[in-house]
């Protein structure tokens, strides 16, 4: 057995699959690497996207509660028209002058607060995020690297082993900390700063007992892996503080709550008040376009920039800014914020009256369309728990509702539409979820 | 002063620009991080480019002979439209089933040889590398990585750290040894096989010394950033099998060499005759579209899946996938590698006449359109040398005919058109060679 900590996965022989599927998943065994991993316990199979919709080989929908690359909806007719276009046009890489990149960064760089100034592109948020703790360790001189307990910050060599969330068989680096949330560990909203602080302290005096010091202190504000621990806003400031007073940098993951998947703001970062010294984008800044980036403070960029060259040929690129382009044209000309504010709140109405309800609806917390809903009676087994969240992700699957479990015992649901959601899509979601509900409730 | 060596590049102050560039210089420097770079002693400006060409903003052409990314050319139109046509459709992840990755997985795969059976997408070079030898390294064991003297394999803090040409600013992995090439050591072709095998077993038994072992010896077989050394053919072969020996896994870095550039072969390895265990793809691979791959045998490849998840968002996603195919099909159809050899030709003739003209074109080396030059007469220093390319190269880009340098002493002419290069195309490229010569010559 794996222990990769994925339990929404399909597993050979678990269930009973039509020929067509079979006959792909032989195909796909047959040729791709065994590290990939198929969603679900019956394999979803898609041909087809539009908007908050997936459709299978036959036609029908299913809606989309859980991709947050195509933050727009799938296959945005703009963002892929802006693509289109510049690909026609140019896709030159960094090393030549042209204007469009430059335009861009300066866009980027002013949805930040000010002292965040200076951008660098990658690919993908794994690259952003390797290259960040590549620049701290620089800026820093330290090596060391605190994240949060099922932290995952993606996949190159370097990001993996500070992303204790891929698993016993992913090892990991000597140099990184974990350390609690104050939610998982129950303690109170009053309390959670002093004990963040502590936790933050405790880390950085063993990594500065082993000679190592602190390079970062390198988190995601909604705390997407961890089971969605949004609350109390401000709750990360001292342990910030305490990071930086120790020579550390604090870079803020952004891949999870960035451009306005919390709806108050464009970065998640802002809702606890704190700027960051680097912060790494990803995923929905391209709409699905494989674009990154880093942005920083001018300090620890320069001082990087001063030795280390780094060129990465196709982050950059005419035609991936063009796209990254058309989706902050977007986002701001549609209000996609106000949107998600509006439509979050419907959807969280929605679950605290099925929380009512149902015991097994054991918590929901939220930042806009970011969700994590608990599964599970208190009293029950961590295992059952778990066992049932599942149970309730699959049934959903059935009835053709895309979303998938997170945290710790992976008995939260994470629920995290694209950000053009509507309420006749909530009310749909909700409508799925209660059948789930009365199917698999104790 | 910078210690990257990347020495073909803008050093604000040497020249003068006119005020478009320096404005848009201002902007970028206002904006980007430090680590980037402007190629050229005058930075080129762009705006457009078309099969061959690239256009600055006044409408003048520059004959691209440097740019590997765009194998079939700038702005490819058959590829733009299955990028545009399936963007449209579905940019769907590798968690679902979907009929067009799995094809596409199949023949890619079916241009390698049949050990070479399991693929993995990524969206970088530096992406392949990363995990190439994160592979390695689970299934081998062992930690130590071989590398030549100035190999470049890549961005990411694992790879940058067996990347030597990346300069001293960049950490090199203290598990990493750097084997010298029989070529630029001046040993004897019917020797290199000998030599190349016996640097191969000294790093092997300094790393195994040291408790590390070996994990891969990761190569380019063009050697690129070594300054292009691609005779004998085999000579590498008795080498591989050394550290195979010792339970390495040998890494074929296929960024430079692979998609047809060497014209005889589809993949750089083939040349020497030798299956490698893993392969890793990047930049012609979409020509454009940022994807790229490891393809590998079972065994490494099954043993990695087994207990590691490797989910990468983009990767394999279905518009990339959609460029991968179309390019695929193009360099097929139009017999691209049939072009090279013919092409190659006529460049090595028209290169080799030169250089019994003037002797400061002191060798010539190439297989198929990736050629190394090198540039000066023996007897002059090599910071003389190297003067003289980089004036070679700044000459030739006021002729507006890109092309760089490489090689321990960036002495050697890196040329490197797109494979779809015609006769004429290199009629032009030496005519401006002979004007550069001509003017730099000693």
């Amino acid at each position: 057995m794996t222990t990769d900590l994925m339990p929404n996965r399909y597993v050979p022989g678990e269930v009973e699959l039509p020929a067509r599927e079979r006959e792909l998943i032989a195909r796909r065994d047959a040729v791709l690497g065994a590290s990939y991993r198929l969603q679900y316990r019956r394999p979803v199979h898609f041909v087809r996207g539009q908007g908050m919709w997936l459709y299978d080989p036959d036609g029908r929908e299913y809606l989309d509660f859980y991709n947050n690359v195509p933050s727009l909806g799938h296959c945005h007719s703009e963002v892929n028209q802006a693509i289109a276009e510049q690909a026609g046009i140019l896709s030159a890489n960094t090393r030549y002058l042209e204007p469009r990149l430059v335009g861009y960064a300066e866009r980027l760089v002013s949805t930040f607060p000010l002292e965040l100034d200076r951008t660098v592109f990658t690919c993908t948020g794994s690259e952003s995020n390797d290259l960040a703790l590549r620049i701290a360790r620089l800026a820093s001189g330290n090596e060391g690297v605190i994240v949060t307990t099922y932290a995952y910050h993606g996949t190159t060599a370097s990001v993996a082993a500070v992303s204790p969330n891929l698993g016993d068989a992913v090892k990991l680096s000597p140099n990184v900390r974990m350390i609690s949330l104050p939610g998982p560990e129950g303690i109170p909203q009053g309390q959670a700063a002093d004990f963040f602080e502590a936790q933050v302290k405790a880390a950085v005096h063993d990594l500065q007992r082993r000679g190592t010091g602190v390079a970062a202190l390198l988190m995601d504000s909604i705390f997407s892996s961890d089971g969605v621990w949004v609350d109390p806003p401000g709750f990360i400031d001292r342990g910030v503080e305490a990071a930086r007073s120790a020579g550390a940098l604090y870079i803020a993951d952004e891949v999870q709550p960035g451009f306005g998947r919390t709806g108050q703001h464009m970065w998640g970062f802002e809702r606890h008040g704190v700027v960051p010294d680097l912060v790494t984008l990803g995923k929905p800044m391209g709409n699905g376009f494989p674009i990154g980036a880093v942005v920083g403070r001018r300090a620890p960029m320069d001082k990087f920039g001063a030795t280390a060259r780094y060129s990465n040929t196709f982050a950059g690129n005419t035609v991936g800014i063009a796209a990254a382009d058309a989706v902050l044209t977007v986002l701001h000309r549609d209000r996609i914020l106000e949107n998600v504010l509006q439509v979050s709140e419907r959807l969280r109405l929605g679950i605290s009256e099925m929380a009512a309800a149902y015991p097994d609806v054991r918590g929901v917390r939220n930042a806009g369309l970011f969700f994590g809903i608990d599964i599970g009676r208190e009293h029950l087994s961590a295992a059952a728990r778990r066992k049932m969240a599942l149970d309730v992700v699959n049934v959903m699957r059935d009835e053709r509702v895309l979303i998938s479990t997170t945290g710790a015992n992976e008995d939260t649901l994470k629920v995290r539409p694209p950000l053009i959601c509507e309420a006749k899509h909530v009310d749909l979601f909700l409508e799925a979820f209660k059948r789930a509900l009365e199917r698999v409730s104790t």
